[in-house]
């Protein structure tokens, strides 16, 4: 079992990252109070899989009487991480009498992981919550750093807050189950963070890209790992998003454009986000800082991953769409469009571009 | 013109109180950016008489273009303090692209405060704002200390945030224009703050009843002044309430189950709290703490400031229509209803009571 920890300036919390880590009641023990309620929050893909066994993890924890443990299974998809699952989790904690003291926990992938994170920044003003990801996604991404939220009809993401968990309770068994397109979509965020941070990790999932696809225990621990150590790094340096953590947007701010304009699930987020990385790379390029070497080991990467890297055709979504949604995007300022481009390969930083660049990124 | 200041471990910011505050640009100034979208959120009641001159003093500041500058008016009245309304306001700003470095003006009552800090904490994760509170209610004490949130059909104020304003402008002249039962409501604040922190300020406000009532220029700056100032200082010890800050809370247990009972609207919030406290006395002269004399005092001045001392008969409200309100309380933990009540005047603590103690301190 491998612990990491983000060390924020008012919060500190554990990454449990491990085989069987959703097994363990030592690492919910130190997070839970006697008396407390507990609510798992999760969806029918994951209930039928492990509401049960994590239920069981909590009653021979011993802390929580069965009593004060309940749960609530919400629709899966990115198109339910909207205001009225929200609203369907603070009714079942009113309607239970959770209190101030009570906590939540996230058992699911990124929709979960938000939306749970959403809520607890929200219920009474704050309560207390735990992340159980299940997606790779999730475990290498969306569980740490605190960024919660829900989806609005005109832009993803537009509603949250920054919200930490208590701890993050990253089991890779159950990576296993995933299917096989899931899996692909949250490596586009492992890549990502060796593309802005680190050029070693770049080399190395280069060279071992069939270990990971085939989660070949070893080398999907590291690359868990790895991915959150250096998101945890960009998140202690710049909590609130106010420098250096954008640069974890690389490749989002197309991502969203196409992930919001083909509608959500059509594009799974790290499909969006691998060919979003495939156009921001582009742009870099394009602006001169990287070489068309580079570009082709970026391009190439994402592609061997089995991550699409062909952009919808202009029939299905033109330039006009994709400004449309950027120009919404949360990191712009003064109504202009903000990107994060490379410098060089695992070095980011922001930029804006010409309505030219921006179109000949797009038309890849 | 007066100025208080709230320290916080993460943020400072100025309380300004005054008459005609809202016209002196130079209060919103040092708060505004060149270039910065600015949406004024007021309502139905309020932005007939002061939308217009607000909007003349920031555009007269120089500093925010005509183009960038919104207003919106929300209907009037605590049963629209829901998400209907901050979705109207996230709306138009998504509408009209504001991102996050855009900016909101609270321009109404506690109600307009709430809904507009709330939807700041959660718009793209967090904008700015700046209180502009033309109730006595909301200069007094809801536009301080950075409490916000939206009303649940199952409680009020179940859903909210922490989140600061950069300023407060606290005009006291349009203190003029608000209805005799606004304004009297709006006295049981600083009542509240009197009864748990000062007992000075209780006898001066038993020896200055009509100067209040008539809005006395030197009387009511004081009243304001020395209410933001009590409010500030339970604020600046435990920010998040996770200790003192919970006193500020006498009289809201039982008030808010009037208000949320009755009806929003129907009991004023200021009317409720004033019969609360009524409650929340006796309950304290029930446990011992305080005397009958003692009780009378409270009980008087709130009579003599017009407060309804009298809560509604067993008809309109019995004990468990209370308990259901009250056992949704904030405050509660492990399915306890905790009070705030008075050790001694001008000291307050929290405590739990019998159920034969409740229905005695109701049964007034």
């Amino acid at each position: 079992m491998q612990i990491l920890s983000i060390k924020l300036a008012n919060h500190s919390y554990p990454i449990y990252i491990g085989e069987n880590a959703m097994d363990n009641p030592q690492y919910f023990n130190q997070h839970l109070k006697n008396n407390q309620k507990v609510l798992i929050v999760t969806n029918t893909t994951i209930a039928p899989l492990y509401l049960e066994r994590l239920k069981h993890t909590i009653a021979i924890s011993g802390i929580i009487n069965s009593d004060n443990l309940f749960s609530i299974v919400l629709n899966d998809g990115e198109q339910y991480k909207d205001w009225s699952s929200v609203e369907r989790i603070v009714q079942c904690m009113l309607e239970n009498s959770f209190d101030r003291h009570s906590l939540i926990i996230a058992l699911g992938g990124g929709v979960i992981g938000d939306m749970v994170g959403f809520t607890c920044s929200i219920y009474m003003r704050g309560i207390q919550f735990i992340q159980v990801p299940t997606s790779l996604l999730a475990q290498v991404d969306s569980s740490i750093g605190g960024k919660t939220g829900i989806n609005h009809e005109l832009g993803k993401n537009m509603l949250g807050a920054f919200c930490h968990p208590q701890a993050v309770i990253a089991d890779t068994s159950v990576l296993k189950t995933l299917d096989k397109r899931q899996l692909i979509s949250g490596i586009a965020e492992i890549l990502k963070h060796a593309f802005i941070a680190d050029v070693d990790f770049i080399t190395w999932l280069e060279s071992n890209i069939q270990n990971v696809l085939n989660l070949d225990e070893q080398s999907i621990k590291y690359a868990v790992y790895r991915s959150c150590q250096i998101k945890a790094s960009f998140v202690e340096q710049d909590e609130k998003e106010q420098n250096i953590r954008a640069y974890l947007n690389f490749g989002h701010t197309f991502g969203h454009a196409i992930e919001s304009h083909m509608g959500y699930g059509v594009w799974l987020h790290g499909e969006a986000v691998g060919c979003g990385m495939v156009m921001a790379a582009r742009l870099s390029m394009l602006q001169g800082y990287i070489n068309n070497q580079q570009y082709l080991r970026i391009f190439n990467l994402i592609q061997n991953y089995g991550l699409p890297v062909i952009p919808p055709t202009y029939k299905d979504m033109n330039f006009n769409d994709y400004i449309k949604y950027m120009s919404k995007d949360k990191k712009n300022q003064n109504n202009q469009i903000n990107f994060i481009i490379l410098k060089s390969l695992g070095n980011a930083q922001k930029n804006i571009a010409t309505s030219k660049e921006i179109e000949c990124s797009i038309n890849i």
